[in-house]
């Protein structure tokens, strides 16, 4: 999960998300409606008597706000909450697990904000079912044929890895740009990104009040997309100050096609 | 309003209830379903330039827990939090003006937590437009004459109040009985009210776990409301183990008739 302002857990469960899947929380930055929710989330986890260690990975310190709110309301957790502190300041591999990495993206607002960088590992390659009975491909060698191998038959044979196996689907990354100001120097992180979620607090027109609040407007999150050349822009963090969403849309859309406005409850895939 | 729990703004919003013009909470115990919600709220009434006080009415232990999070998340608020720390062990008012009072309740539960009588005050007697032009009485004597004074003519003549004035609408009360086990010493508290509030958590097939949660179940908040001849009974607090509600309705009024399920939203007239 990427950030939690207030009722997240009331959200997951409309949207019949399973809470008790949740093993990650990266924190952008300490702003309240970007993690108000996670005292209320700790809370409800302790209620389904969780087990699973729960890993939050924020700045510093959110553990030094969050400990005593823990110990005060959750004293009888079944579960533990592990703090994995990060500075938002450089980028940095956070995560990693078997299939995936996650890094912090720098950005830029009022207080120290961190994106984030998901990018799937290369998964092996897919090796032909009929090629290992052709072949008589041992059990043993499957693994190394599948990080690339070729193959030598009992009579010295070399079969080229191609001849065995097809490419396997290439690995997605996705981009999480939370509040920030227009800053060029994120590209190199988020190029060719198959998804991108950059924030759009305000249009063009309201450039002055975005400067003055250090967040972007439509037209900047996809000239930033544009550059970056990735796949598909998902705009979000609309000011309240709007209450037609849809200029967003069209303003972004001028700029780089593929753009989507996200609304509570969305599911996109890519 | 009482107590705050996760996304109380939001709701807030939802049912168009003017956010500024929130003056008092009174927040029955610190369990985070009763106040999670309160630094939210306190933040985004920031964000609305407030500048009117906002007290917290509560256990004194509720200064200590939110303001570090006020300093930490609000340094910028443009009003005042005042807390107005008060003990759930015993009934005391713990707040005044000119049209109502709150008197604490004391419950039992986990933890201390309090209920609230909401008592509005005798309002003055309503004088006969009339009256005023018949006896010729000066604008300087009416204030005496509707606090229940008679009036004495220029001749002598003792017009006596109740020929001059109307009975005022009778003042209501209203109490709200948070989270807590069947106690009967709330009864003089609850005593004849317009409209008590009272948790039912569980229906009374699940009696130990009510008695072993130290919550109510529907027949225990009936019985109450019997006991202490009340006019309306509003139950809420209904477990989430439970998908239908239906059968703590029924259950209520077959103890106590004029009883209503409260749901997310609603709003009771007395």
């Amino acid at each position: 999960m990427i950030d939690c302002g207030e009722g997240t857990q009331r959200q997951m469960l409309a949207s019949k998300v399973k809470i008790s899947r949740l093993n990650n929380i990266f924190i952008s930055h300490l702003h309240g409606d970007h993690c108000f929710g996670l005292i209320g989330l700790i809370s409800t986890l302790g209620m389904f008597n969780r087990t699973a260690d729960l890993y939050i990975h924020s700045h510093p310190s959110l553990q030094g706000i969050l400990e005593p709110l823990i110990s005060t309301f959750c004293n009888d957790l079944t579960y533990k909450v592990c703090f994995e502190p990060f500075s938002p300041a450089n980028s940095e591999v956070i995560y990693e697990d078997r299939s995936l990495t996650v890094a912090s993206i720098p950005l830029k607002h009022k207080l120290p904000t961190s994106g984030f960088l998901f990018s799937e590992k290369e998964r092996e390659r897919n090796i032909i079912r009929e090629k290992i009975d052709f072949y008589k491909i041992p059990l043993s060698s499957i693994p190394l044929i599948k990080q690339g191998a070729d193959f030598v038959t009992e009579d010295g044979l070399v079969v080229p890895n191609a001849h065995l196996t097809l490419n396997p689907v290439p690995p997605k990354k996705y981009a999480y740009c939370s509040d920030t100001m227009y800053i060029e120097r994120i590209l190199p992180f988020i190029d060719s990104v198959d998804c991108l979620y950059h924030e759009s607090t305000y249009l063009h027109e309201d450039l002055s009040k975005a400067k003055s609040t250090m967040h972007s407007t439509a037209l900047q999150a996809a000239t930033l997309a544009s550059k970056a050349n990735v796949k598909q822009l998902l705009l979000g963090h609309f000011s309240a100050r709007y209450d037609d969403f849809q200029p967003f849309l069209e303003e972004a859309k001028s700029i780089f096609p593929n753009t989507h406005l996200c609304q509570d409850g969305d599911r996109i895939e890519f």
